[in-house]
């Protein structure tokens, strides 16, 4: 969590970590400083103080909110860097940069470069910044990042604003069954009042609308029929129908509004009635989904443990893996779950191969269990997030229903 | 435009591009794509062929909506890479981009890097594609990248698609006018039918819905009131009740769902009357526009030259600018305007000291003076979105009125 950033900045030698790129949703800058809307600007955290803005003047306001000491360019002597470097940005940045390790007293050593933006830009500019910077080195790093290792585990404000989100993501949910069963059928097809076809489009849109209303935003669901469902990450067709009797996956992961914390949820319906191919299959998938709660214990635990729980399963009923065919695109062929937070994917991993990661209290996690037959016409999926809770418990923020059949209101399938 | 790609990297001697990254709003993928909606894999352009995709093998039926060749990780062999590699995801990364580069013929040479991700990881990763395959160089650059020039002149496809939003948006600002206007006051507060404050907030939802129905998303609008609007970035008060008489700053720049097209306009608003000093400012604003667009000649001209006519024009009315007091936070702070597409700030820059960009056919560039006394209580800032279109003509994409008095129908001031 937040408060083990100096220990994770000292494992690793930085004397600071810079965070910049002008993505709207930037993780690392977002958990320094509480969410600030800004774009571009500086994140500075010497080692052993709290963070700072470095922000462009007409962002002041908005980086104040962070409740961190702000400074803007010109405090730094912008308008005198640019000069001297004659206009060319690449040049005045470096300065700043410069001035920054100065007027921050950041000794000389490793700063880490962090946030998301232009690769390019980053990867051309790391050397000018060495080059005009003696005694500093600019380092990234990949696998387990000083960010990922904070992350795994939330503090009690965090705690307090997933659950938030949790809520509102589960409302939404209620929202969208409601909505769906409201209509009517019209032979196969799910129609509106008017006879014209319901389609995915319009749930979709439905679905955003929903999400605004409770300050969240979609970061691109899935709401995937028939064989679409089976696969994956097939988001679905806009222009589809919604048809009785087929399955749909649908998959819920906004975010707060401004990039903030998610929430990833996933059901299976069938509207109308389930045919029996997918009722059995949803049946096995539910079983999977209880065996992978059943198989927590307590903190400490592997968070594999999990998957080789429900992979042991789906192999005794028959289903490939992707420990028994690795590739395969049907049956169980992805993993059981991941972290959630301000990254829709974050560690711990549930993967199977995935073998350094533990299950502990402040994790936030989803349990995802799901087989896919997209030649068969169908895939399911079941997920709720998680946390792993003060008392060591794992409890579900999902605060909404599995039902398989969602029927019609408005008329008889 | 897209087809000078071919001739932009033989200029910066780039034998391919891969781009990469997991952000959502990732520009350059969704320029070679035509915006497949991936996370991850790779897009690879070698010179003088098209693009191909490198998929995770889930996401294969979205990458293929793109109409370009798609491989999976899969097909390049990844479960072998990364059982060879034990796991270790980086080093089977390294693999597969070596996989890659053999399967694509690539010859040895410089390799560009591009597309927005986690500066971190690529930084570290950059070093371990060289050692891991020699005779390639990985390079990113800053600046005026090939991207940048690739943007700055749109093509007969990507104008059609810069049209519709531009139309959507336009629609969008009147729909957002007639909801204010809908209200009534009490007192100098806009009040709903029940008598509560018609919020900031509240009209930011209202916008944002109304983009959705149309299939725009916000990406951080600006609704700032009073002393707010006084600061061109701050992006307004969710609380804030809004008040009759007071300078509103609108600035919408939405785009299209799932990260393609922007359009970028603002208006300021008045509700119910404009005080004096409020009008006349937006008298000189509005004359400082029509000094911009009046300074268009034809293609071929400094971008330039149409702050500098601003400029001279503020500078002879008695505001501070950023040429005669650089760094002021009163007057006009800002540049007259920038290039819009995939990004919401592209080239050609209008800024004064950027003495190279030229206008030319194809551009889409904003135009948007704007005067600010945030200790006066009030900014304003009037944008229209511009194409140069295929005569050389400076045509408004921005189909709305600016009058900055909005009259509340449910009732008298």
């Amino acid at each position: 969590m937040k408060s083990d950033i100096d220990r994770l900045m000292a494992a690793r030698d930085l004397q600071a970590i810079f965070v910049t790129g002008d993505a709207e949703s930037n993780p690392p800058r977002a958990y320094l400083t509480g969410g600030a809307q800004i774009t571009g600007g500086l994140v500075i955290k010497k080692r052993g103080q709290p963070s700072v803005m470095v922000v462009n003047p007409m962002e002041i306001e908005e980086a104040a909110k962070s409740g961190l000491t702000v400074y803007t360019y010109n405090d730094l002597g912008w308008s005198e860097l640019i000069e001297q470097a004659e206009g060319n940005r690449s040049k005045a940045e470096v300065a700043l940069w410069g001035r920054c390790l100065e007027r921050f007293d950041i000794p000389p050593g490793k700063i880490g470069l962090y946030g998301v933006g232009g690769l390019n830009h980053y990867l051309a500019f790391a050397p000018l910044l060495e080059a005009g910077n003696p005694g500093y080195q600019i380092v990234g790093e990949m696998g387990m990042t000083l960010f990922d290792e904070a992350y795994i585990t939330k503090d009690a404000e965090e705690i307090r604003r997933i659950r938030t989100v949790a809520a509102a993501a589960s409302a939404v949910l209620q929202a969208t069954w409601d909505f769906i069963a409201a209509h009517r059928a019209d032979g196969d097809t799910v129609v509106q009042d008017d006879g014209t076809p319901l389609t995915i489009g319009e749930v979709k849109r439905f679905v955003r609308r929903a999400l605004l209303d409770r300050e969240l935003e979609d970061t691109g669901m899935i709401f995937a029929q028939g064989r679409d469902a089976g696969f994956p990450h097939s988001r679905g067709e806009n222009e589809m129908p919604l048809k009785v009797g087929q399955a749909i996956v649908f998959d819920l992961f906004p975010r707060q509004l401004g990039g903030g914390y998610h929430h990833d949820t996933t059901r299976t319906w069938c509207i109308g009635h389930a045919p029996d191919a997918v009722r059995q299959t949803y049946d096995t998938v539910m079983a999977a989904f209880q065996v992978a709660v059943s198989a927590y214990a307590e903190p400490g635990q592997p968070a594999h443990a999990l998957q080789d729980a429900v992979l042991d399963y789906f192999e005794a009923n028959g289903h490939p893996t992707p420990r028994s065919h690795p590739g395969s695109s049907e049956g169980y062929v992805h993993s059981l779950g991941h972290g959630v937070g301000l990254n829709i994917h974050e560690r711990p991993s549930l993967h199977h191969l995935v073998k350094d990661d533990i299950l502990q209290i402040g994790n936030m996690i989803t349990i995802e269990p799901g087989l896919y037959y997209p030649e068969r016409g169908f895939g399911v999926r079941i997920e709720d997030s998680f946390i792993i809770d003060e008392t060591g418990a794992l409890v579900s923020l999902t605060d909404f229903h599995k039902d398989l059949v969602l029927p019609l209101k408005g008329g008889a399938a």
